[in-house]
């Protein structure tokens, strides 16, 4: 396979004469790829019912002779506004009781039909219309799920969609009220049409109930997806592909993945390190112009198990964004780098996004390949760079990794509704294994908890709410070591306390008898090094005691291949963890230097250094944002 | 008397084959008391007018004959999902607007007629059903009236109730125009239908206006629980208690308390220091595992005065609960070092919640006696340590304390209205005053403004906002040292300021001229020590000054037997006045050890040790949670 | 010009007997001026149509026998409660729907006709009464427009008239979907009565929609004074003053005041101190019981230019207030001098607010010249020694400035609607200049951009987001040394950046060729002392380099007498930038000491001193809240 470049590109935004200019330059930038089209609804259809598709004939003809190939999105993410008058009630609602309305982007709600058969007609049109278009390489379905937190709804639709998937799920009220122990606090429903969603409530609602709610809002996602995907397969032979965000949780991204062909995710290294990273000041400042070390990596990792081997980089930052809290400018370098730590993860694609910085509206402080003067912005000379690399250079090979670390959509929201502590939060106990293992050299994949482990030499599974028998033995039976815990299979899949106790582990000899949270500031420390933080088990067992807390408490326990830890340990208790597990796996670790990570592709390696400072790590001298093929 | 254990259990939630082993296990573990029933009223009247009372019959009858004594709940904390379509109306509104829903617990406005009728009506039922059971040997109102801000509701039943009440109380418009001083902003009203709920306003609302509010908010609480008790005594003899809770201020629990035979409130240590306590890191992680040391003793002391002398703890913290926003277990002995604390403030009863842990629903994380495998949860053994000490023991004695605090809720209303600085909080102010007289070795009773204070060596009264010539002459003529302030009486009962201004005490020759709140972090330094923080004083006046700050402002005045604090002391600074007030009191005071505390009880002593280290005092060697009786 | 006291006075909080006591003691005191009637509407028309003036005839008689000038203040800021019966849907809404009703004051929405109808006819009411009467000698419009946060409301009447105003702007939906760049994310509009308000989106609006929204909101506040100002010109000869507040900036201060004579604010230094500004805690503990040094200069001579010249105090702090988080009272001598600082800057008249304390309501702990039991409070002595010092000088001149500093209210709007950084606020941007020029001494007049700038050495204008062609060329066709920027001219009128690349200062040779924000702790270093903080733009240029970042970017360009400044500089900085400017304008300046401030009047110079503590400056000893007049 040949690895290429693309980006993101909205002719609607420009004059039409300048269209061919720009697909020339985009081809001498020696960009393979454009997408188009994802939010032109109100262009396309300016009224209902009213289609004016020809300008976009002409787009797709302009690019595609230059010799682009073209991703064409279908607009659902921006209805425009007549629709709203149609259907007035399609808006997403917050949890407050606030329809969430036009003016932005995102305004709809999953479960509303109305719009749902809306997403189906724009879409059926623009399937029929140009799904043999040779063109039409790709399609992407609507644009970045979730992002904007727009997965909940608390509309009547969707407490009308709820209810029913509660009456399929469940069948009887009664089936209901004992899945959820409704008979605490009366909350008994003699009807499915009794239900509420779960908002405005006095004091917290019933777990169970939220989880539901939070499988039902992801299943609404999944099923809006794929409507989309049916139809347009129906009509092209193109790959299809969703662009995901970074630290989106509130869907399973397994779930939608599984209906396309391609995941792709929009990486913005520097505005994710300031608004969805908890990480201290001082690691803030010590990556402020080159984003954290390893949140690019996990989500291609991520993704790559999403897209079941085959993803991208759909929208990859150019230079200051307009949408974190604060918004610098990439070192010099960065752009390049972030392109290649994509490909060394197997992406296909890197798009760029944007082509030229829009003048106006929304993201108009957002840079592009070009300056809203259409002058080269500073990124357009990486992304030239990085092309002629790829064109110099033989493909990079994508093996199986080593280590396969799970990340589990619906543990995300079992902890969200009921974390037990304040600092108890999924998608960061994940990424600190993860992060941790990089810190070690490794090469991770990440996978849901339906995988087949076979292959593998260490597999992790920590926050995991609720494991299937027969997930747990397709991991214990794949012959790695394995790693279960904290918090592993801690619940039923109803939401409630399984008897016997967790974790439930055939052979482990492990129960936990109860936990507890605990102040940040206030780590519980381990014999010889580290400590527990936010959270410890206390454990009875039969197990060999790996790790204990000062006061003797076990905190690690063995049997045989199997581990069970009973907290969420600091950097240095994590990596006394991990290094035991690898040298018992077998598994060769190297101490990466502060800002440098390494990924294997086949036999080669690639070195990256994320810090502002040179590194020198095993002979390679590593300039700020250096990048070594060896 | 014998003072006893019980423990909260909801034989709905268990197979009823259980019952009897539990109830077994409970006799066993010498429990005397179970407490059943209060939120159950969904498996009672599981359908409007449809009841199902057989299976608490024989819940009754097992626990009954076993030998334990029953508390029956009224379930009208949790009304059933089928109730909110007859009444849709039934819920508190919250200061924004939004009805607080079915979900949860607590989902009903304490004005709303209707369901003023249903909790009537269910009352009734259970009254004449178990009026006369021998096995009922407590009947409990409700649960935990104004947990989870329940006290207020910004709903129309509110308001409509709100405007009768105003309209009895004032007459006319005018006179309430005149009270509230509806002249300023031109708020004057010529309809008692004009009348708003004070939320929602464009900038502060009227705090006479609030006050009202806040009164008859509170009233709503006792006519609510008034009409159940007078219903449960018109069918049995058995005494009526409720449960209260923790720095719950929303309401006046005296007046509740008149209309019950005992007090109970529910005592979770570890929580309510994460969760309710404004202390600095330092404190809290010092007491993480154990509990502040005045919080508990603070409660029991004012429930005590609550109850008239009877009191118990209906829930005692078993281990690590749910609800906090960290969680951890308590200090192995904690649990019998509360119950006992209890004891040594005339506890009657201490209760534990809950027999066994819920796997299910809300509290599934809240420990119990037992694990939710039925296996011993740790607090078992140390409830069946303290139930054999109180079996080999006499019974504690309890007599009036030398000390009297006075706990006024109205001024909690005040203040919360009219705090006039940030930090100015009427709970920490007396909470604080009860700190510093505790690390002195001191007994007290908190009592309400209207008590017959004879007998008392010392008598303090912060903060308290209005008090009547009455209410003051009972403190004087006492013949006790008295303390009041800071501002005492600064109010008139219609929430002005008065003329002659405050604190208009006759014969102290004291007039506050003018009030300052200053920032946290600008303390103002005492000469010789100490320093008022937050609130100070200007004082004129013809008293003799005991204390003044560095810049010669006098602070503390006296005259005679009564003294004038004009500031809100830290912790030296309270000191150097309550051992000034002790000395002149001729009461024998004791610098108490860090975590260390006593309690006289009749010719005994307690002495408990909250700290985590080993403590000496007076020859006793008390490890931590140790509990000394002597 | 003689310069004046005054004071605030409510004759229909009191009995009527004390009015004559309250005239003559005011008299007494020297105080020239009393402001009444601004809250008095429910008095004057306690029902919809019946009228009592009497009481106010007979009041403004007192006073005005008593040889007092009269201040009659519209009384619209506070409609009584029938008026809500009428026009139900009068009251503003807030960003989440809620309606902002009854019960405080500013309860009105600036759109609603029907209440824009209700003023006009209280107004005329006023006029025609009082228009010709000798001793009411100016009004006041309404009473703090804006306060509250009252300007924006999301009501049903704002959307129409924003949707006629925009109608009116644009003509046609396209030409504002051409402005607004409606293109991205399919925004577009059909038709006028499709567009909503700019609240409740999904995520950000479109920041072209909100500015316009601002402009419009700021519009109605000043059509609604006008239409006040307009009926009372028909009736009356007196000068038309509005009362402004403190840092409030979401509406055309200039604007309003181009429909009136006078501008006037309300000066609370410690009030706006704990409550309006961001500095450390450091800073607000040193001035705690004086007020920023610079906080009330700065709307000094904001206001002098709002009025033309021509401006007074309305409400002057005399001790402490009830609205701050923490309220502290003024240091001995600090009402004297900030009269004395009001008038050194040019103020005509400073009103104390207010006479007697009022006992209840709202502001029932807001201090007055008399205390609420009539006696003395302390301020009323240093007004008194105030109107001696007036009594006993010559009256103070006030020249042109030889520094113009722009203050243009929709740069506040832009950066709010899009700061691009969380720490970019314009108020403070230009505050900070200020403060800069003010601690080397100088003299500024703070000015709209649209201004004749003849005459001026020195003009900056920070942060201007859209400057015309005619107003750049007036300030550098001024001959003044002229610093622009950051951000200056960085938008079009129609929110998009402009082609070419800002800023668009002919002559000057500087392209901003994109820009960053960052973290506050991470400024980036001048070379040779200072740094940028927040905010830094990339520079392309021919011009002269004055200053740069340690790494050789640009910051300050400088072409003959105009200079760029691309960054928002630290005070260290942004002092080199200010004394290498005032070199070049030939402007002596000093290096004032720490809290001591100069204002030169005339051939005058007075010196005030802020700290707490003695300072000396050029031979004058200076003790804390000392006022020198050289």
């Amino acid at each position: 396979m040949k690895r290429t470049l693309g980006v993101c590109y909205y002719p609607e935004h420009w004059d039409e004469e300048i269209w061919p200019q720009d697909a020339a330059r985009m081809v001498d930038a020696r960009l393979s790829w454009v997408r188009i089209g994802e939010f032109a609804w109100s262009r396309l259809e300016p009224q209902a019912g009213q289609y004016e598709f020809d300008w976009l004939d002409r787009a797709i003809n302009v690019l595609g002779q230059a010799g682009l190939r073209i991703i064409l999105g279908t607009p659902t993410a921006t209805p425009p506004r007549w629709m709203a008058d149609k259907h007035p009630d399609m808006f997403a609602v917050d949890a407050q009781g606030h329809p969430r309305g036009f003016g932005s982007r995102r305004h709809y709600c999953f479960s509303h039909q109305g719009y749902r058969a809306e997403s189906r007609r724009i879409t059926e049109l623009l399937a029929k219309r140009y799904g043999a278009n040779p063109h039409i390489a790709a399609w992407q379905t609507d644009n970045e799920y979730g992002c904007h937190d727009t997965t909940l709804s608390y509309s009547e639709a969707a407490r009308d969609g709820f209810r029913d998937w509660l009456a399929q799920k469940y069948q009887s009220p009664d089936a209901l009220n004992r899945a959820w122990g409704n008979v605490f606090w009366s909350m008994e429903y003699n009807d499915f049409n009794e239900i509420d969603l779960p908002n405005l409530t006095v004091t917290e609602p019933n777990p169970a109930h939220v989880m539901d709610f939070r499988r039902y809002s992801s299943d609404q996602v999944v099923a809006f997806n794929r409507e989309q995907a049916n139809i347009l397969r129906a009509h092209s032979d193109a790959p299809l592909v969703h662009n995901y965000m970074g630290r989106v949780t509130e869907f399973d991204h397994h779930a939608v993945g599984h209906d396309l062909d391609i995941a792709s995710w929009d990486s913005y290294p520097l505005g994710f390190l300031e608004d969805r990273m908890e990480d201290e000041a001082d690691h803030k400042r010590t990556y402020a112009q080159q984003g954290d070390p390893d949140f690019q990596a996990f989500h291609h990792d991520l993704y790559r198990g999403v897209g079941r081997g085959r993803w991208w980089v759909m929208e990859q930052q150019p230079g200051p964004v307009n949408w974190a809290p604060v918004n610098p400018a990439p070192l010099p370098g960065m752009c390049r780098l972030w392109a290649w730590e994509a490909f060394a993860h197997g992406a296909e694609t890197v798009c760029f996004f944007r082509w030229r910085q829009a003048p106006f509206a929304q993201e108009q402080m957002h840079a592009g390949l070009l300056r809203p003067d259409s002058v080269d912005a500073p990124a357009l000379a990486e992304a030239f760079e990085v092309a002629k690399e790829l064109a110099d250079a033989p493909d990079v090979k994508m093996d199986k990794a080593p280590v396969a670390l799970v990340f589990d959509y619906p543990s995300a929201w079992a902890w969200d509704v009921q974390p037990q502590g304040r600092s108890f939060d999924y998608f960061r106990l994940v990424f600190e294994t993860y992060r941790g293992l990089r810190k070690l050299g490794l090469d991770i994949d990440i996978l849901p908890l339906d995988t087949d482990f076979a292959g593998y030499k260490l597999i992790l599974a920590p926050g995991v709410f609720h494991a299937t028998e027969a997930q747990i033995a397709a991991m214990i039976e794949s012959g790695a070591q394995c790693l279960f815990g904290p918090r592993f299979n801690s619940k039923t899949a109803d939401f409630s306390i399984p008897n016997p106790l967790p974790p439930g582990i055939p052979g482990l000899g492990v129960t936990v008898s109860h936990v507890e949270s605990f102040r940040a500031d206030m780590p519980r420390a381990l014999s010889d090094g580290g400590a527990a933080q936010h959270w410890l088990e206390a454990l009875e067992h039969q197990a060999e005691t790996v790790l204990q807390t000062e006061d003797g408490a076990p905190v690690l326990l063995r049997t045989g291949r199997i581990s069970y830890l009973g907290g969420w340990l600091d950097e240095h208790g994590l990596a006394r963890v991990l290094n035991q597990l690898c040298a018992d796996a077998d598994l060769e670790t190297q101490e990466m230097p502060e800002g440098v990570r390494q990924r294997h592709a086949g036999a080669e390696r690639f070195i990256f250094n994320y810090a502002a400072e040179q590194r020198n790590f095993e002979g390679h001298d590593l300039p700020p944002a250096g990048v070594v093929r060896d």
